[in-house]
């Protein structure tokens, strides 16, 4: 090994996700079965790319303005970054700055325990339930912040407001994230308790309900105090992140309410429908609140479904992790998509 | 204070550079007169949305196949990040974690002292000399890494690449990064250098000579050891930074090498013209090397004739900083622009 390796900073390498070259069926990464709203195209072509020339607006300002009037917030309080990834990763460097060890599920998000490895913020995770819920009151012992995304990923679960608010009223001496990925696909934000409480932070995605993976583009919601703080480091960090497409493209996106929500009614149908049918062929599964379906069958071992599902060019997701190796996690898709999925499962089942 | 605060990270809230709503002259980012490669806007208008849906390819192939081709390294030898502060801000997260102190120029990229405060990296800033230029001596001590941008900025000096080699030499039991975000503009590049030492990584920018600061593509070019060790963090820390329309862009960027070098030429003709005006005018300034001058005049304070200008809409770049408070930057812009800059100086000291 050479000296100067010696001071380099190893982190665990992550594998992308399989982005497979040729045409197959993609249920492994939660993107959404439909395009982005109809006027990004026409946005997008209408841009003047001689100011690419130029930097971008680094406060982002028309895409916080819209981002304010759509959530009904001020526009000191939202912050945009580069997907939500960036966003967290930004709250984590701001906010998780104590001894005391910061608190997130045991099964979840998968960045969460890298970005703590990676600032070398200390951790504890707490164990979900036997049935993947969210136990309230671990989060009630002392910490240095705490995180957890709701619905969680990848169990899909929901958990009601009442029991968000406990975690945040019973935690006001830290700053706890609300990581909403996947909440337009299941109910009531923490949205509606940022002006109760102070310490909340509310992270949410252009990615899923938006159709918008590929632009990167998230966001953070919270007061004028908290919001600055993230401003800050990012200025800092780097001014200019959301380049001048995203930026343009992301209005547009949040101008069609009636087509984003359109999306999501024909999502949660197609869940509906799918989860049906699963059930029907012995699959259980937990109630999903999110655009995917977390399932498990006595009677077939995860690995190797998954296994036969790649084999027919049908990509889903499966982690070789403590308590979730039986489980495969399936995005929805359109209804055409799984439809051939579950005729897939059908006849897998049958021989 | 709320009890939550003490936990949180400050930094020195940093403003942008001033973005004028109004039409001005603006010559005070750096940014380039002439628009990006004809062909950015026709790729960028037959684009795929519906493909937004989708994430963007976390490895860049595309854009780091270009690169790799332009630059005439391996596809292993290069990493993209959003604009060259995200990379830079990568390499010290990376490479910079020893307890010894890196060393940059006192003055130089205000950014280098606002991440090494970031990540809590030990830092010391040797003087330039009476003339700005380098002191190569001061980088034979002991250190955690080495770090300066070549040219300088603001001070606009390029360092032979004899002086380089021998900072890179002396060093190479540490990391040394040469930041060449200006380096189209001055002479041969650190990348000559690639091959004979491990140690050493160029990072360089889409955003000055490619015209391209609104797209947000930087990149650094090393070995495939080093790379690798940057990408893994990047993969930690957000896996799909670039979106999809910076990954299209940038590639057609880079296919027009004719379009590049024409641009260059041209910046290069209008700085030495808008130098030697200056210097009718009783100017002095560095050699630039970079597409802007660092100008000083013994008759006319600095901070005065940057009001004087601004009150006219032309906005340059002045610090109230230590050894530079006389000094004004000023981007080149189009022979027009320059034109209208020395006419409007004309003006000023006649009165």
């Amino acid at each position: 090994m050479k000296a100067f390796e010696k001071n380099i900073r190893k982190v665990e390498p992550y594998v992308p996700g399989e982005q497979p070259q040729r045409k197959v069926m993609k249920l492994n990464t939660n993107e959404n079965p439909y395009p982005p709203a109809p006027n990004v195209a026409k946005v997008l072509r209408g841009m003047d790319t001689d100011a690419f020339r130029r930097y971008p607006d680094p406060a982002c300002s028309g895409l916080v303005k819209e981002l304010a009037e759509f959530y009904g917030v001020a526009e000191d309080q939202v912050f945009v970054g580069v997907g939500s990834d960036d966003v967290l990763a930004m709250c984590f460097l701001t906010f998780f700055n104590s001894e005391k060890p910061i608190l997130f599920p045991d099964i979840t998000y998968s960045f969460y325990k890298v970005w703590a490895d990676l600032y070398r913020i200390p951790y504890r995770c707490p164990e979900l339930d036997e049935n993947f819920r969210l136990v309230k009151e671990d989060y009630f012992q002392e910490n240095g912040g705490i995180i957890f995304p709701n619905p969680n990923a990848p169990t899909a679960i929901y958990e009601s407001l009442d029991t968000v608010e406990e975690i945040i009223r019973r935690n006001q001496d830290v700053i706890v994230i609300v990581d909403e990925a996947y909440v337009d696909f299941a109910g009531r934000s923490a949205l509606e308790l940022i002006d109760r409480y102070d310490n909340l932070i509310v992270v949410q995605t252009f990615s899923k309900a938006r159709s918008m993976a590929g632009m990167r583009i998230g966001y953070a919601i919270s007061n004028p105090l908290l919001i600055r703080y993230l401003n800050d480091a990012k200025y800092s960090f780097n001014s200019y992140t959301m380049n001048q497409t995203s930026l343009i493209c992301g209005v547009e996106a949040l101008k069609d309410r009636a087509y984003f929500e359109e999306c999501i009614r024909k999502l949660i149908e197609t869940r509906t429908w799918t989860a049906g049918e699963l059930r029907k062929l012995g699959f259980q599964m937990t109630d999903s609140g999110a655009n995917f379906l977390f399932i498990t069958h006595q009677e077939y071992d995860a690995q190797e479904l998954f296994e036969a599902l790649k084999a027919h060019d049908i990509y889903v997701r499966h982690w070789n992790s403590k308590r979730i190796e039986q489980y495969l996690r399936v995005t929805i898709g359109t209804r055409e998509e799984m439809e051939a999925f579950v005729a897939f499962l059908k006849d897998y089942m049958k021989k």
